[in-house]
């Protein structure tokens, strides 16, 4: 066994021999960004020991080993805002005043039929199917004596709970990305926002994109992502109840949006269909669970509704995004583009729908760019160059440590519009290494790298980007539209909440003509987790959203490709 | 701690300070006759201790002792033959085969989708709301790789399982009663019964009627008597799968019917609400469960079907009786009697059907009467006056070391056929001590007590038929019918199968009038519990006839009690 300690959080664990730093680092229950899942190729699971900066992923605890982990315990910037669409209050989650009587000689009805037959009264609703609850049935007969009024915590087709004081009752919607997961705490009785929490996704350790967490998921079984994530989203569940003040139990219903990966190991399925060509999910169906089977520990009745994913690569946070929009509804054509690791994008009106999804790769959320980081402290996310002077802000207003989505692409415009780039991509920086531009040197930086841009960064740019453009431009041809039909682009997730649409642009990864018609809107797949509870209507929507849209498979695409490559380059200036 | 030897069984257990000897047993997984609960009333539980006789429920187990439980390890007679009501064989368990296939470019249907779609073709059926079984949509991907063709094991709205060669699979249906447990094995593939197994219900170490187990209950909680009884039908399930060389897990779907103190405790339930005015059942509603939700370790998917209740003391058991009668059908007026610790019975036809339970007490089945016993070995259950002779038979044709129901009614008969009971029930038999009737000497029988009545084991004849034939008498009084107009009169359980009709009828059990038209039924709960597996039409035909049934509550009934006392006497002569 070797014992290692870490300096910075004031812990020692002991771990078997052949334990690498990186894993002491997830079995002592820190984060470590370890994008690339431990093989040694991100270098950035960086920590020190002693006056050595070393991969912890290459470097195994031996003996007695101190270590700093270098890990910020900054707050990452979570984007949890998002566009508020105004739905009705009718969420699916009540609370009625009902009498609990003896029943009348003659009648012969179970004491749960008679609480049903109230609850239905009390509610005037229908609730034609309620399922029986059987440890709440056996208890009736010791409440009546206890008390003659209750508070009956019920759904349309089921009874949760009932209590004697008027409970407050909350319910709670996730975000789950994968990078990070944010969850909204409503209100019950009037769905107000009461409370937001985020964390990243823990199963970060074990890669950063879906297809290493998958990797990992065949590889090691799928329990350990599974139980990853269960355990963060019950963490801000509890967080969530402790911001009001509340008992976790108070918590009823709960609903979930996420990519399919996301989605998949959140239930403890094998993401093995998704990554294998023809990429289906092992199920898509919208769910209505209970969260006790997944780890959840608020309500032991809570309901937990997953959203139905759209295909393989297009999942109920897409579902969510659509939620939160409804261009299904819309006449006006929209184009909605949800920016993460991949970009899936929902093109249409109500006429017609379709969607698909591109894998962008990780470029515009940090990963594998060289001085690429997430949307934290220290990282430039927006680059000027106005009157001959390079200008930058950085998240936090510190001094600069890297570069984040917003930033990258503002550089690479930048850069191309000065010339540096030229359109098929080749980078002249003019500097002393011309493959390289220096936006601000280590003497200026938070550290002693500075920030700049790599050839290969460029590169990878143009990969991220030229997978968007191509998908916008098949569902364009799909739907026999071109780019002046589309009214509206909106763009979601936290990238492009943050991206300037004059760089998107200017780099093409949106037409150009549509600059103008951008719309930021924020976290749309929440958005949606949230109207999912506050509206039952819109909830069961999706069913109907999911199965009218047409999705389009472009890994199998010789079309795409084509367009692929077509759009590698960078626009011309008009 | 004290220690005590069983050497009868062979097992030597230690147990707490103060533990008495029934409890002992009870902890040892015997089941020992106590129908008083341990409150050293009945007589029952006797053991010998060296060369003395004691009642093991007062005597405390202190250091080392053995002790012979006297309990014969001979079976006891145990009814499991009904009545063959033809169904047609319509279940509602599926074995098809079909085919797991990698989805065509262009489907973006999830393999669960496409799984459902194969079993709603393969079975064709309609199937129009299947619960998603998450890990085994988790799982259709890995099996593809394995095999092509996999059998589904599945219901109309769940697939249980996916097995690579044909399984056998098997559907197990249980009647419950207070005093014991029947399980029959029928094969999913055609119907056939395959096994039968039986076994007395544990819980009887508690209490032999369900007042004495409902109070149990509510003294020491539910647990105690559910796991009891969840664990006996667990172990009859067991056994009937050896039975026929096949795993537990084959066995994929059950239905149980059995009183509504054996319904509840089997659900877990508090039979608070049965035992309390007004007497209603906690919940009484068909259910579909989970059987390893209760404790049944077969099929992990499998299905649990409880049969509902009626009312508060009309329960499952008198659902299956209808079940197998199918009284709602026809055009000729019967009447139905389970007689057990209650007498539950159903007079009418297809028009109208009345219900009723009667407090019959425990007479029949043995208890509070002196030499009373069970049907087991050594019981005399058939007596007969000829010839100014008394002869009897006894169950196994052992000498004769008790009463069992029917003998103790031919007894009365003879008796008062004889003058030796008069029309209030006095005896005189003319013997040695004038208030006891020897119908077996010491000397004869099968132990050294003998067998004989008592004065006041007439009363508990008396008492006991005088509140079933109350009962007959307010049900047609409902229905304004009379004697003449009941053609069939269908007799269920085992005392109903054993006993001499004529017996029943001289001395006011039954109508006097109706004795050409009693027909024996054996077990139709039993059979209405096989039927609920054989034929999902006639499972879902017991909601209707449940709420069509019309109910009389005779606890709260003047006309009742005044009734049951004009009944107390025996009929005159004709």
């Amino acid at each position: 066994m070797g014992v290692i300690t870490f300096i910075r959080e004031k812990k020692c664990i002991e771990v078997p021999d052949g334990t690498t730093i990186l894993e002491a680092e997830i079995q002592a229950g820190f984060c470590p960004d370890a994008p690339c899942g431990g093989q040694g190729k991100c270098g950035k699971c960086l920590v020190k020991m002693g006056h050595q900066i070393v991969k912890a992923c290459q470097m195994k605890v031996q003996g007695e080993i101190e270590v700093d982990t270098l890990i910020s315990d900054q707050k990452h910037a979570i984007l949890t805002e998002g566009l508020n669409r105004p739905v009705a209050f009718k969420p699916g989650l009540f609370v009625h005043k009902i009498r609990l009587e003896k029943a009348e000689p003659g009648d012969n009805r179970s004491d749960w039929e008679r609480l049903v037959t109230e609850i239905r009264e009390a509610s005037g609703l229908e609730m034609p199917e309620v399922k029986v609850n059987i440890p709440l049935a056996g208890s009736l007969y010791e409440r009546r004596k206890e008390e003659e009024f209750w508070y009956a915590i019920h759904t349309r087709d089921a009874v949760l709970d009932l209590k004697k004081a008027k409970p407050d009752v909350y319910m709670a919607a996730f975000d789950i990305g994968t990078t990070t997961v944010v969850g909204y705490l409503l209100s019950a009785e009037n769905g107000k926002v009461c409370a937001i929490e985020s964390s990243m996704n823990p199963q970060a350790q074990y890669g950063a994109d879906v297809i290493m967490r998958a990797n990992y998921a065949l590889e090691h079984g799928t329990e350990v992502l599974s139980n990853c994530i269960q355990g963060a989203v019950n963490e801000l569940l509890q967080k969530l109840a402790a911001r009001v003040k509340a008992q976790p139990d108070a918590i009823c219903q709960v609903s979930i949006v996420g990519n399919t990966c996301m989605h998949h190991l959140f239930l403890g399925i094998s993401p093995g269909s998704l990554v294998h060509a023809p990429y289906n999910p092992a199920c898509s169906e919208r769910l209505t669970l209970r969260a006790a089977d997944y780890g959840l520990h608020i309500h032991p009745q809570a309901q937990l509704l997953m959203l139905p994913d759209i295909a393989g690569y297009v999942g109920a946070d897409t579902c969510g995004c659509l939620l939160a929009l409804r261009q299904d509804l819309k006449s006006e054509i929209s184009l909605m583009i949800d920016i993460g690791t991949n970009g899936e994008m929902v093109l249409g009106n109500k006429d017609k729908l379709a969607t698909c999804s591109t894998a962008a790769g990780p470029a515009f959320e940090g990963a594998k760019i060289e001085c690429g980081m997430r949307g934290a402290a220290g990282a430039v996310d927006h680059v000027a160059f106005e009157d001959g002077e390079w200008k930058y802000t950085t998240v936090g207003n510190v001094p600069a440590v890297g570069l984040c989505g917003s930033g990258l692409i503002d550089l690479v415009a930048q850069l191309y519009k000065a010339g540096l780039i030229d359109e098929m991509g080749h980078l002249e920086s003019g500097q002393e290494r011309s493959d390289i531009f220096v936006l601000v040197p280590p003497e200026k930086a938070g550290d002693d790298r500075g920030v700049y841009l790599t050839q290969k960064d460029v590169r990878e740019v143009q990969l991220a980007k030229a997978a968007i453009a191509a998908g916008i431009q098949l569902l364009m041809k799909e739907l026999g539209i071109r780019e002046k039909d589309i009214q509206k682009v909106y763009i979601a997730g936290a990238f492009g909440n943050y991206m300037n649409p004059a760089s998107a642009c200017a780099i093409g990864l949106l037409p150009p003509e549509l600059e103008q018609r951008v719309e930021p809107v924020g976290n749309a797949a929440g958005e949606g987790a949230k109207i999912a509870l506050l509206n039952v209507d819109e909830l069961e929507a999706t069913d109907s959203m999911v199965k009218g849209i047409c999705f389009l498979e472009l890994a199998a695409s010789a079309e795409f490709q084509d367009t692929f490559v077509d759009e590698l380059a960078f626009p011309e200036e008009d």
